[in-house]
């Protein structure tokens, strides 16, 4: 590739911004292609940040994930950071809770969780899929030890209150009946020459042969009670050892026309989807490792429970003025030449800022999701003891939409947490209004729908609704398409001296992947700008 | 259930076995589903042997999970329990080969495993499916700390050498692909009323929708380039943060008449076994965890290095002969009240003993079947650090069979150890014949053509052909249902005062879970005869 105005002193990475900034994001990647660069992410390894900024300071807003990585990048480079943050604790959304910890919510009710040594839940993030480059190789740099996160678990259950009587189905029943049938039908219709207008005969024969494997089907083309349904639905009895070893076969294959209806299907595209394919990962021992992993290297900038009241701008600084969370009292300020901000939209809107026109706008602009966990303490791990449940998500139309098994401690004696609910949307609301014990007794309540157990096993429960957690107001950004195309670059750029980062800033709202990336293009620009 | 004959004494798992005897073994799972027991296993708890077998001695031959099984659960109810063991150490082949060991096959070439500290690979059985519930309990019984096993990796690779010009794809890219146009076309042959005989019209609408899902089409039903089709098979750039965030879907999809004829969709399938789908575990730090866990309990019990050269029966005993496996000598005999032996049939065929016309026609009646498995080490772990992959399987038609990524270590520094190959069949003869340095280089050479690391990267590998293992000559027992039919139950009967266990005695050929629940089902037979 020949770019005739490029100076011969540019580096790969300069270039690649500079084709990046003028043409935009599309012919930049055309042009890493080019360059024999293959990995198809904003992310192409540890940030190099070249030129000196000569003892500027920055000032960051948060100690979320977006704001450590910042502060962690920048300090490294020369810059002078200090961050400012609103909680007792660095990580924001990046949040473990275990026993013994307290949370108080917006309204003044405080919960302290009942959990066991050694059990948790994560109310905030809680999987990191494989393609989460950003965050993935921070876990690598700083040593966060990783374990897999099931999302698909084929023995786990779906379920709709409308759909067979109320009656949890396995999800490998519900997967292969209807890939079976699927195949079937396609295979009965290329058999009866109901497609040969629309696939010529040679791709019949392989798409016959295909069908026959993909979707189980015996030697007659159909899915049907026997060994191949067998050997994807399950036995009726499974095979043995010795003289009583024979298996029976499935015998009950669920008939298509209330499989359709049942809708359960939805399940199966929801374990296919790019975000929760295989590999996806969780920190071993808690998503707060990340979290605590970065504030090992920059825990002496933050500066703790303090609370952004207003931003104010003036030539070649900005000042930000803050009060003591826990305290209160009168309001102290904190200057420097620039500002990044990672507070959550929901409640920048709400503080007086020094910004363009554009920018505030943006910032107005994007509501935030509302959603709410509910983390289940019971006396035992039923779901593995009585049902063979290690790990994944049971999914159901009840509000609490799901329940999400461990991912560790498999065969442990003593008790066991599950996430016991994960509502979004309406759900969320109307969990949002009640008091947490409320919503706990309810998630148990719709939970035993599902597991009887529930009624004698259940312990003790905690709730995070994120409407309701004050430092959010929300649990992540919520983009539209329109929204995006009005606001999203207004809300991305250098404002005089000020910007922002966070899942808020980015293409994967409510993921680390977003903060983290957002993050890191923020100050890859600042750099540009004060070594200019 | 009332049975008149049945003593009111009878407990109700003797019940069930008289039942399951009399009446085969799906009698006595509709006995088992009528009096409330549900789980569809022959394992349904820690086995309960009750009655006085009144110092009754049993010789174990082989010490193997079915030996061991044997051995720990006979002591326990006061049986005396003596373990001839060919080998040096405890767990057939329950075996993890770690840096330092050594192991000889057949012919005398002894390999040394150079792999470093913490790594291994596993020649014999890898995996552990949910289902496997005898393995499992042990486990949990035992304290063996599991992990989960990933068969599925959607980022992993599939490769035709026949396909596409060699060029691996993305097992993603094939699943998406094919589930979608298989999705489109279905779609337009009901659009186009070619199903019209086949589907109602209502649930012709429900199909719809749900091929919509669960494919990812378009507004249009169509399977296309765009956001639907991308949130499967990935993106052409991935969604980032700030100002360079945005995506460019997925451009290219591969079209579905070279899709069919590349056979690749044949990986889709194996992973929705019931044998490979989630969860599956293996032992944390090699599957051997469950070998010593047994060894533990039992070793004291077991004679090491015996070769056992004749099996005689005799009124009211059984004597065996043995000699020293490594310094010869004299043979031996050791002499018992019954003898269970786990010698797979391709040794045992060969060695004389006292048992009827029908149980050595079963013994000399099943085949052993061929593989080979190569261990490689790498000096670094480049497909996580290149690719991305994590863990999981890579397939090709190359004769190595798979490329299985260590399911642990993730993010290591240092050196890796993948399986380099898994050779059944026609390829596995092939490599047998092969020294052991040769098997290793071909499966290096082979793996190059998936892999262009493999040339810079390798370090070195060890190889196993088990048909070359002196103590199994072959992987597994081979089961046609023809020679089941003729020959199962022969060799799972007591014979006199012989009995025999293991994978082979089992529907479950080639995974521990047949070796455990053959064993559990010989010792339960055994010891009703002892106490009657």
């Amino acid at each position: 590739m020949s770019t005739p105005a490029t100076p011969a002193s540019m580096t790969r990475r300069e270039l690649l911004t500079l084709i990046g900034s003028v043409a935009g994001s599309s012919a930049s990647y055309t042009a890493m292609a080019g360059m024999g660069l293959t990995t198809p992410s904003n992310y192409t390894g540890p940030i190099k940040l070249e030129g000196d900024p000569k003892g500027a300071s920055v000032l960051i807003l948060g100690a979320g994930l977006a704001g450590m990585v910042a502060a962690y990048e920048l300090r490294k480079v020369g810059y002078k950071v200090r961050v400012l943050e609103y909680n007792t604790r660095a990580g924001g959304r990046n949040w473990t809770l275990r026993g013994g910890d307290s949370y108080t919510e917006l309204g003044g009710i405080t919960q302290t969780c009942g959990f066991d040594k050694g059990l948790y839940i994560n109310p905030g993030p809680w999987r990191i899929p494989h393609h989460h480059h950003g965050v993935l190789d921070y876990c690598r740099r700083f040593g966060v030890a990783l374990e897999p996160y099931v999302q698909v678990n084929y023995n786990a259950l779906v379920h709709s209150t409308k759909a067979f009587g109320g009656k949890p189905q396995r999800f490998r029943e519900i997967q292969s009946d209807y890939q079976g049938q699927i195949a079937e039908l396609l295979a009965k219709a290329t058999q009866q020459h109901k497609l040969d207008e629309l696939v010529t005969k040679e791709d019949q024969e392989m798409l016959l042969e295909s069908l026959k494997d993909w979707g189980a089907l015996d030697e007659h083309h159909a899915y049907a009670p026997g060994r191949e349904s067998s050997e994807r639905r399950g036995y009726e009895k499974l095979p043995g050892g010795g003289v009583s070893a024979v298996p029976v076969f499935s015998k009950n294959i669920i008939p298509f026309s209330p499989l359709l209806h049942s809708q359960l299907w939805g399940a199966i595209g929801a374990g296919q989807n790019f975000e929760m394919q295989t590999m996806l990962f969780q920190p071993v021992g808690g998503m707060d490792k990340i979290g605590d992993a970065f504030k090992r290297q920059v825990n002496d900038l933050i500066q703790y429970n303090a609370k952004v009241t207003r931003i104010q701008q003036a030539p070649g600084k900005v000042t930000v003025s803050y009060v003591d969370a826990v305290k209160g009292g009168a309001p102290r300020t904190a200057t420097a030449d620039w500002c990044l901000c990672t507070i959550p939209l929901s409640v920048l809107s709400q503080i007086e800022i020094d910004v363009g026109d554009d920018m505030q706008a943006a910032i107005n602009a994007v509501p935030y999701a509302a959603s709410t966990k509910v983390g289940l303490q019971f006396k035992r791990r039923f779901w593995e003891e009585d049902e063979h449940i290690y790990g994944g998500i049971t999914y159901t139309d009840l509000p609490i939409r799901v329940i999400a098994y461990p991912n560790n401690g498999y065969h442990s004696a003593g008790k066991g947490v599950l996430l016991g609910g994960y509502m979004f949307g309406p759900n969320a609301y109307e969990f949002t209004s009640l008091p947490p014990a409320e919503r706990v007794r309810r998630a148990v309540e719709y939970g035993a729908q599902i597991h009887p157990q529930y009624k004698t096993e259940f312990d003790n429960g905690i709730a995070v609704a994120w409407h309701r957690v004050p430092w959010t107001l929300g649990c992540l950004g919520v983009w539209t398409d329109e929204r995006r195309a009005e606001h999203y670059q207004n809300l991305c750029q250098i404002d005089g001296r000020f910007l922002v980062a966070g899942e808020h800033a980015s293409y994967i709202p409510g993921w680390q992947e977003g903060a983290v990336l957002s993050s890191l293009d923020a100050i890859t620009r600042l750099h540009q700008r004060v070594v200019a």
